[in-house]
């Protein structure tokens, strides 16, 4: 599969906010069982190897998780706060979880569970997120394995179909359009901001 | 209409981020009429007067505008990089267009017309967006009047009825979900992050 040709602008971005922890922080859209759309923010865990996708990571204990099984498309808003850009990603999104069968999946479960610090790996063993909250010794559990992920730790796939291009810097600001066309090919339209 | 817990929150981490341009970003979900999720970066415009409904703009001729008119419930996610906190507002979104007949909403959409600045304004006039890259010449109209908005020019007034505040700052973070009852009053739980 060849490199779309906004992920080394995606690469370029990262680099140069660089100096901004939350440059790899982006904003997860996927829709809710009624219809409605959820939305937060969650980090950039870098392209799963020379593929066009996406590594994200969360809690199969949490909402996110079983929206995403009923309705796997999602959009990503990323903004970059020093070169004033934004990325619109929408795509199919991958759930690997501890029962996932695939070879090629569990390895990148697994190697992202390993790549994580200790202070994200903690977390997946606290108390239910986003119950009414537990006390403090449910938030002081023995550090996990740094091998073997915990049950419920799931890695997301996001696989674009169609990125949205803006510069802000630009007068007028600069927009580019990429679609992957039914060839699997990437097509680049250059559109009014 | 009691303002919320809430909104003295989102003002506190306004003043607190205020160094911070983008501050003002958030990122607004919606829902697409093909049921997939759309999300993009908008500016917060204020609070209507005492209320707690958010002020945001946008351009009748944008996917948005229709996508709203189809669905009206949103999901914003409003990070505040300088804090380390996040709001998630679920709410329903009130789109205001230069046919709206309600007094006190076109009173709100001529007000925020001329809020914005010159340079906000003259996009408006622009060529349309989303389109085949126009020349130059349609990104150079005459200034808009800046009493009377071009009839493209839209006011969204998004209300919520649940906020999700969660502060990565704690050890662990802190998480609070406030919801709005049938009573219209807000109730507050604390919850695991």
């Amino acid at each position: 599969m060849p490199l779309a040709p906004w992920r080394s602008l995606i690469s370029r971005a990262l680099h140069r906010n660089r100096s901004l922890v939350y440059a790899r922080y982006l904003q997860l859209a996927t829709v809710k069982q009624n219809g409605r759309p959820a939305n937060r923010t969650v980090v950039f865990r870098g392209f799963w190897q020379e593929t066009n996708k996406l590594k994200i990571i969360t809690d199969s204990r949490s909402q996110k998780f079983t929206e995403i099984q009923e309705q796997p498309w999602g959009e990503i808003c990323w903004y970059f706060p020093k070169t004033r850009e934004q990325f619109r990603l929408t795509g199919e999104i991958t759930l690997v979880n501890s029962n996932n069968n695939n070879n090629d999946l569990q390895n990148a479960r697994h190697s992202t569970w390993q790549e994580i610090s200790d202070n994200a790996r903690i977390q997946f063993a606290w108390a239910h997120p986003g119950e009414k909250r537990a006390n403090l010794e449910a938030f002081s559990p023995p550090l996990p394995d740094g091998i073997v992920p915990l049950d419920n730790f799931c890695l997301l796939l996001f696989e674009p179909v169609e990125v949205d291009h803006l510069e802000l810097k630009g007068e007028p600001q600069n927009r580019w359009l990429y679609t992957k066309n039914e060839l699997g090919n990437w097509e680049t339209l250059e559109v009014n901001p």
